[in-house]
């Protein structure tokens, strides 16, 4: 297997320049999306440690990596000590004593005491963190590729859910009972089918008043008759999440869902029409609630625009403002007792304002 | 969504007692395993903290935490701030300035400054990694439902596998070349469909000499005669995972495969005979290796025989001795230049020696 493109460590040279530091340095595993984001190593079990000194990339690698996984310069001496003493043997022979190293805020607390006890001075940096919320091509592909996963598997929930047939209120497929958990499956077979290598993150909800964090093996019946919201936030195999969000009703009586779905949609015409490079992230928050709001409707809590990429959470936060390359979720939605209606897309910035990832209907109807 | 049962926080009393030390602390997100064996949660996206004190296991919440689903104390005040900042406050009310706090070494460093800055002198204790070797009833329900899942998705690569033809010499399945990419997907669209929620781990390999960590978008042609090692990881909606490692050769020509296979089927036999309450890792391992390099046959690198949990490589090590509740992998191999054949499975310690967690065919025909 070939390497993927290194990112742009400019952001890490500017960092070093700025704060007069003399090295940069992380240590953690496949699960930590800073280390992803500088190595592009996407499948590492063990703790490594990347280390940026004298414009030099350089991963200490975990036991049996491919080394050709990484376009830097690869150390593979002392694989069996702990990987922030393997950090500070990289650095001994460039640094000296007392030079200040910059690290992410959430460095490993023994590699911090490791770095400490060899003379260095660290100090936090967000630099990483800021870098990863402008998305480059390569990035964009894998983005643009997860969230085409997360369309087809929102159309394989709207294909079970057509094909449901109602039994005293509830649903019935395939000869029996339609649980929220069989819809799941339904829809995180086609997921993976199309790549997707995680789909811990697709939640299917009836009960307006439940947790949205609610995984795994609950098994609600579902209602003909309520609003269903169908949550998608696949991972890939590099580590970039998608986010789609649909709200669908099989037998609906005419009444609020409908009412709120019309809202909805507005405030995400709305959210998509405001974001732009330049525009204030909490601005565009602010006019996709209060567009729903113009419809009576109270949105859901929490921030519904962010930047979404090796997290599903990340920057441009609601103090930033929108750039061209950024890739922002919009998340326009409606809770009352009598359910939830929300819809989400992810949208990239571009010159002239933005362009979904991806395309998928929004109808209420399966 | 009712929460689950809570581990036994005896080993953190333990580990204060020993110590000296007044509370336990530690922060991270769902992606942190020993964050996950204290406090169960299995979704936050963004960081928080849990605190033992005074026996009393404290939940610093994610925002929009379902409080039912932790059974301790869940605090949820100054949900904006820092995670260090907020475990501080916990802390602050109950212990004096200089008191000892136990962390387990992977805590991040910001947390770390705010607890010093506190005025807490830190440790770093093992304690959590090293308890969450012996599983309990519940934990083994789920480490046994997901390895199921994983005896599902190798059958359907045996499926696939044994439909396919051979057209010069490279497999075909349903009128296309079955490439290893395709493949991979069948079995995840199986393993998701059983309630796996992370396939990041399915693994197909035919090169002997490829990186055995080698996934996502590579697609080789899978060739009818050489030995194809399917490694299923998958991990379930709790948190845990399984293993499952099979070889298997469609158009076998009877040579050095078959013996190896022989021999590596018997290594298997060899370690599951030896794991037993009090047999030390390091000489399962040992016998493991010997067993099948008495057929000639040399082992991949690295450890034979490791614990499996919340992490796919965990307690008890090769340092450590077997107890009854331990799961252990058991991963015997044999790598030549003309291939690699390898068997895993997962076993827990009993009183009586050990039990596979699930059943699955060791064949080396699909």
């Amino acid at each position: 297997m070939g390497s993927a493109p290194l990112p742009d460590y400019r952001v890490l040279a500017d960092a070093l320049d700025e704060t007069d530091a003399d090295a940069f340095v992380h240590v953690g595993d496949a699960a930590d999306p800073n280390l992803r984001y500088l190595t592009r190593l996407s499948d590492a079990v063990t703790e490594y440690g990347f280390v940026y000194v004298d414009g030099e990339p350089i991963l200490c690698a975990p036991p049996a990596l491919d080394e050709s996984a990484f376009a830097g310069t690869v150390r593979t001496e002392a694989l069996d000590d702990p990987v922030g003493r393997r950090v500070v043997g990289v650095l001994g022979t460039r640094l000296d004593e007392g030079s200040t190293v910059l690290v992410p805020r959430h460095l490993p607390h023994d590699a911090a005491v490791y770095l400490e006890q060899a003379g260095y001075r660290l100090e936090s940096t967000p630099a990483v963190r800021e870098a990863r919320a402008v998305k480059s091509a390569w990035e964009l592909d894998r983005l643009r590729a997860v969230q085409r996963a997360a369309v087809r598997g929102m159309q394989r929930a709207r294909t079970v859910l057509s094909e449901a047939s109602v039994e005293d209120g509830v649903l019935h497929w395939q000869d029996a009972p339609l649980s929220t958990e069989r819809l799941r499956r339904q829809v995180n077979a086609t997921l993976v089918a199309e790549g997707v290598v995680d789909v811990s993150g697709t939640r299917i909800r009836v009960d307006p008043n439940s947790d949205e964090s609610t995984v795994g093996d609950v098994a609600t019946e579902l209602p003909a008759s309520a609003p269903v919201v169908i949550t998608l936030e696949p991972r890939g195999p590099h580590g970039y999440y998608g986010l789609l969000a649909r709200t669908v009703v099989v037998d609906s009586d005419g009444g609020w869902e409908r009412r709120a779905h019309v809202g909805v949609e507005s405030a995400r015409r709305v959210a998509l029409g405001e974001l732009e490079p330049g525009a204030a992230i909490r601005w565009v928050n602010s006019e996709t609630v209060a567009e729903a709001g113009s419809f009576g409707l109270s949105a859901p809590a929490g921030d519904r625009v962010h930047g979404v990429g090796l997290t599903r959470r990340e920057r441009p936060s609601l103090a930033d403002e929108a750039t061209v390359g950024t890739v922002v979720a919009v998340k326009p939605g409606a809770v009352d007792e009598k359910g939830t209606v929300s819809l989400a897309d992810l949208a990239v910035v571009t010159d002239e304002g933005c362009d979904l990832l991806a395309d998928c209907s929004t109808s209420l109807h399966p």
